[in-house]
């Protein structure tokens, strides 16, 4: 994966006319783009100033820091890496939600007081919801097998990916995340450990877990626990994808039941979002592994493909990639770098939909297309129509915990993607706009009740009674 | 377990003088204690008030509310239980350390930034202490078994604890604490569960698990991880009671090698203090279980009880608690109520100490013995001296977690119990006051320098280079 470099140069300047000027000319014609300059102390003969520049390539650096030596009157004090330094001491912390004043608050939140807590807890588990953490709490759950797309990074290479999802959660959508990142990577040893771990917990969000190991622990784990547990990468992904595509028909004019539409792409996200595509209505669907199009004449062995060959590609279509794209209104992919070509593009029918959602680089480069495609998607913040899962989990898992949820259905997925969509609508909505920011308020609480109404209409929310046990006597 | 109970009675009360004055004397009469008072709302003909109520037994709230009503001009609107109120919502939540506010921001923390952070802990794991939460953070683990005194009310009835016990560590030390409730009960179990999610954590407070299995999963855990295993009811119990007899035999001239003190329990406390008084110097130890005096004359199977026997009791003396007392200078009770009798307290040597940490029932009434003891301890707030592990876990942790111990070894909770007697000294050390108050705010950075010291003089602390990923690169 190429990395750009984030730092924040100290530069020492000596205080004559001219000086910052050479030194921005020099970080232009290295590559580096300039955002804010500080200043940290000035004499009658120097002054000190922070430099944030990024720079695309993180090899760039070293050229870089030598042109700053060289020019005349200036000494470069430090750099500092802004993603290293954003990092220091980790990304969150546990806090009381009220302080502890004295003896009498002492007594009520630890012993004595939690005692009677502790004795209801043990008759009555569901008022959990109403007296513990878990009414708002989720763990983020991986192994670390397969961070980013960086591959099996382990346990603790995983967590400041769990640590910044945390983040999100609790800004996005005020739900309380719990990093879980586990030290064993075998499918039955990571249920175990979930479901022993489970009870403080209102619901399990399954992260970076590899394909196809995930199919079986996400199933395994909805079977035994009364708790939602929900794979981002599987349908976090599809949420958006299809939320996304959506709006993309409506631009192009088309309709879910009539487009054919082509995944490349047969891991974890791939067959997540052929689920929810053939759930909403799609009928014409063709996914491609690298060996090309999953067909029922050539069945799979691996279950997850093999399903995908039962209930996808009904004509048993066979052949490459860029032999089933001709004629496709839509390709959706969640592969590789390069993997569709302009010439791809140019078989599928009129004003087609790409979304090149491999991260960082994308299926095909969007400047490739911008003449022939009809809505361009890509993962990538730096392009219109960016399908980040940011977009659905924090709402999914809010809705799944104000009602208690038992589950996260297909139902609760669904709803939350036309949420989604319903947010970017009438004249907002264009080729560049088919899909909201992560930083519209808007988005959380609206996927949020969706999900919420969908969890009550299919029976999934979990009402709890107030037992004999309740916080409030009425005389 | 007597249970008090806090409430919280809201009174419509008929404007007339002397109607509140009525109700004080009601509550007074049927053994209420009143907090403050609260008003809500007033009109002309009638004034809304809160009052804070404390019964010593829950029992007694009917009748109360009876005789409330019976009053002319009197209203009850409703009673809260001020501990399920305090509960609501549960006690924790977690944050992020820094709002994200922007693109850029949500690049440094989350994709794409953290991609290089994730690459870096891959290859040197021990960054962690310095760019995750691993460095702040323990986990709390328990599996129900042993809930305060309440038996085994499973993972759900320990939460609430573990809540309260992760407030206390922020708000004492600064250490942000995650609540684990394993919904296992086997040995084998509890340890593959903690080990597998270890890697987020920079050590481990074991809770609430009862003994014996307490003994083999912390000796296990301790074995296969290199960060700190705690079982705070075993060594927070045992630094602060040695803290405590530290400062008792001050105040009675007493010194730990001539002293004959006899521990009343042979669970997860009771073992614990043992070894520590042997480590502090104690020459002349008996345990006694509810069989009587723990003796390498009649060696038990169970082995922390047969390691007890080979290491206390010297003259393998046999015989009940009543028995074996005679010419002890020290009691120490982590037993039951009622165990101790004022008899036998008379038998003991000159100036007596007591240490009766049963709860919330000490093994003998304070009262019983305030005329012929030289000190007196309780586990209880309401009595001089409360022996509380609060006084030592947020301390413990802090130092260790400040060092980035690989373990807690018996010189840290050694130098622990010794930095905690410290800290009543001269004219403030009295019969009465031999452990400071848990709010006292020199206390747990008192005990973290302690255990920081103890760690690095003892080579367990652990030194992360400046690796190649290191955050600053000097040019």
């Amino acid at each position: 994966m190429v990395m750009s470099l984030n730092i924040t140069i100290r530069l020492k300047l000596s205080n004559r006319p001219g000086t910052l000027a050479r030194v921005l000319n020099v970080i232009a014609a290295e590559g580096g783009s300039l955002g804010a300059i500080d200043l940290v102390a000035a004499s009658p003969a120097t002054v000190t100033r922070d430099l944030m520049v990024r720079l695309r390539e993180r090899d760039h650096l070293p050229e870089l820091l030598e042109a700053l030596q060289a020019i005349p009157g200036v000494q470069v004090i430090r750099v500092a890496d802004r993603v290293f330094t954003r990092h220091l001491g980790g990304k969150i912390e546990i806090n009381p939600r009220r302080r502890i004043e004295n003896w009498e608050d002492l007594s009520l939140v630890y012993t004595p007081g939690v005692a009677v807590i502790s004795e209801t807890l043990a008759q009555e588990p569901e008022m959990a919801y109403k007296l513990t953490m878990k009414g708002n709490t989720v763990a983020i759950v991986t192994d670390g097998s397969a961070v980013l797309g960086l591959g099996n990074l382990g346990a603790t290479g995983a967590l400041p990916v769990m640590e910044g999802k945390a983040v999100l959660f609790k800004q996005f959508a005020n739900v309380d995340a719990v990093p879980v990142c586990l030290d064993v990577q075998a499918p039955d040893k990571i249920i175990e450990a979930v479901t022993a771990l489970a009870p403080a917990f209102g619901g399990i969000n399954l992260e970076d877990i590899a394909a196809p190991k995930c199919f079986e622990i996400e199933a395994k784990l909805k079977q035994m626990l009364d708790i939602p547990v929900f794979h981002d990468d599987q349908h976090g992904t599809a949420i958006v994808t299809l939320a996304g595509l959506i709006n993309a028909l409506q631009v192009v004019g088309k309709t879910l039941d009539g487009v054919k539409v082509v995944i490349s792409g047969a891991g974890a996200a791939g067959v997540a979002i052929a689920k929810i595509l053939l759930r909403a209505g799609v009928r014409r669907l063709i996914v491609c592994d690298r060996k090309g199009a999953i067909s029922r004449r050539n069945l799979p062995a691996e279950p997850s493909k093999a399903w995908l060959a039962q209930h996808t590609n009904p004509d048993g279509v066979q052949g490459s990639l860029q032999e089933v794209i001709a004629g496709a209104d839509v390709f959706i992919g969640v592969s590789g770098p390069g993997v569709l070509t302009r010439a791809s593009v140019l078989q599928m029918s009129a004003q087609p939909i790409v979304f090149a959602l491999a991260n960082p680089d994308p299926e095909i480069q969007p400047e490739e297309i911008y003449d022939i495609a009809g809505v361009i998607a890509t993962g990538r913040s730096d392009y219109a129509n960016q399908i980040n899962n940011a977009l659905a989990f924090p709402g999914v898992f809010r809705g799944a915990l104000n009602c208690h949820a038992r589950t996260i259905n297909e139902e609760m997925c669904l709803a939350a993607a036309y949420a989604l969509a319903g947010i970017v609508t009438g004249e907002q909505l264009t080729a560049e706009n088919i899909i909201p920011s992560v930083f519209n308020e808007e988005v959380a609480p609206a996927v949020a009740r969706a999900v919420e109404e969908a969890a009550e209409r299919t029976g999934v929310a979990r009402k709890i009674a107030a037992g004999s046990a309740d916080e409030v006597f009425r005389p």
